[in-house]
């Protein structure tokens, strides 16, 4: 495929498939660094401000796909990646590369890779962890997943939307990483506005929280580097209780909880929490450290 | 009652009520900083190493309050405190200070400080933020609660166990932000660990799964500097959905729970999150953005 693929002389270099707000994002991007760019969005209007600034619109899909060896495909969502794609006839479709950066998940990523090995098109997964302002910028970042080669040979076209990176072969990574780390987003924000919530039901400001809770708790107490330390143990299965068991865990966990509805704020996170620690324990993890939940997290659960 | 104190001349700077682990660190801090320190515990042999070292040890609970002008606490909760005090005669107590270190909730810690003005006696209501290895390191951060004048005559003592910070005049403060701040702890602990099960799960490495959410994620995206950005827009009540709305917030979410459950993973977590964004819809804020989840947990909720 790879010589069939080089063999190509698309028209552009880069097409662009869906013109939301991240899809306008990407192709400005192309533009900014003066590729040629055809672009495609079903409400074709929206194509017109690109356009004006030098893109090639297309009028059919087919087309689109046709004018360039790589397109990028940013829809909605798979359901859409389908609807759009799946009505191309094999004939335009092969020997091109499908970079899907849909949000979604590992499964219907997987499931798209295999559609389009069934038509011989080339196909990365994507996630775009940055929201469209960044988008082109060197700290924006890009996960994708699928063929080392296919990422290779497109990297200096991709390179061009931010810093790149491969996780691996498997085509549910990138999706199963953007959703695994907005995960840990959400998680931390709410133990932040939670903490600020417990805060202010004894009067004190978000300002004077922010202050104590990121200015000193999160970098020394919480720092990404002493997580990380914890990594290989977690690899290796090892939960040592010296500083600190299970057990102590929930006796904190405890107090949140309790503390969360004496002072009248939300308690079903912190229900949950001390739950989950003692399940920790039901499951015979209470000399273990707190790391632990790591297993418990790692199965279904109820 | 500044007078009155100022005339006691105790036999001893400081004692230390309670030698579990951490008061066992508070007292050993003191006296390696050469302070005249008495302790006392319910096991007495838990002082032995301690008056090897040069300590006093008090036979009775009054003898040990009565050494020295300020007492600190440090028993394994506030009953324990009251079974350990409240016996002491009103003589012995009245004039001194206690530092309450115990954990608890904080209308524990504004019963104690009304037991202890009903004694007259002097109280400050504190919380140790670090293991007891750290105590005594200048990095250690200790919070107290309390009146302004009682705090700033003892704070060259209590200052050598570690930061000193008076967050206000609400003996319940200290205790309400430790717990806040631990409540924050587990919930970014969850956070991290749900995600490296999640990352897992497609057989990615909690070391490699690190690499990126601590290494780049959690420092660049969701940087302490970036939600402290955000705290005068809490106290404001300010929500503006320009980069993102709750509802947007909730599709990432309910991905987030499907895709959990899709992996094999423990699913619950993100099926609350997802809980609480939808509440916070239904109450109106679905155009606002993330932050509005504040609002939502300002409220003892169901
Ligand atoms: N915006 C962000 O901050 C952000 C950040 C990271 C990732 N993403 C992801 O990027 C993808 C695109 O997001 P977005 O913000 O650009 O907006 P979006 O609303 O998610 O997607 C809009 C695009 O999908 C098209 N579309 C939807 N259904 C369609 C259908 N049945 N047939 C043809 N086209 C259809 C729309 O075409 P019309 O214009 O004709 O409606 C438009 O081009 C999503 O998966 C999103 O999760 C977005
Ligand atoms: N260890 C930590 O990492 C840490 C960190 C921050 C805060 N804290 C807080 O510090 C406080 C002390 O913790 P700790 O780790 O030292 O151990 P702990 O097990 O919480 O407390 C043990 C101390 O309490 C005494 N005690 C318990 N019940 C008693 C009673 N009825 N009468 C008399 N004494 C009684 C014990 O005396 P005996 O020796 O006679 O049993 C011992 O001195 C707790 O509130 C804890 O939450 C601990």
């Amino acid at each position: 495929m790879a010589d069939k693929e080089s063999s190509i002389s698309g028209d552009t270099e880069v097409t662009v498939l869906g013109l939301g707000p991240m899809g306008t994002a990407l192709a400005a991007a192309f533009l900014d660094k003066g590729r040629g760019l055809t672009v495609w969005n079903r409400t074709p209007a929206k194509a017109d401000g690109l356009v004006a600034r030098g893109a090639r619109r297309a009028d059919t899909v087919a087309e689109a796909v046709a004018a360039s060896p790589v397109t990028i495909v940013c829809l909605n969502d798979y359901a859409a990646f389908h609807r759009v794609l799946d009505p191309v006839g094999a004939g335009a479709l092969a020997g091109r590369t499908l970079v899907n950066l849909n949000s979604g998940t590992p499964a219907e990523a997987r499931a798209a890779a295999a559609w389009a090995d069934g038509r011989g098109v080339g196909y990365l997964d994507g996630a775009i962890m940055v929201p469209p302002v960044l988008v082109g910028r060197p700290e924006s970042v890009l996960l994708y997943s699928g063929p080392r080669e296919v990422f290779d040979r497109y990297e200096p076209t991709l390179g061009l939307l931010g810093d790149s990176r491969l996780l691996g072969a498997d085509p549910g990574l990138a999706v199963l990483l953007n959703t695994a780390l907005l995960g840990m987003m959400y998680a931390t924000l709410n133990g932040f506005l939670h903490a600020a919530a417990l805060a202010g039901s004894a009067d004190m400001s978000a300002t004077e929280f922010a202050d104590l809770a990121l200015g000193w708790f999160m970098p020394v107490v919480l720092s990404p580097a002493s997580l990380a330390e914890q990594a290989p143990n977690l690899d290796k299965g090892a939960y040592p209780g010296d500083f600190g068991t299970m057990t102590m865990n929930l006796n904190a966990l405890e107090h949140i909880a309790r503390t969360s509805v004496e002072q009248g704020v939300h308690a079903e996170l912190p229900a949950l929490m001390r739950e989950l620690a003692e399940r920790a324990i039901a499951q015979g993890r209470g000399a273990e450290n707190y790391f632990a939940m790591f297993e418990v997290f790692k199965t279904p659960g109820r």
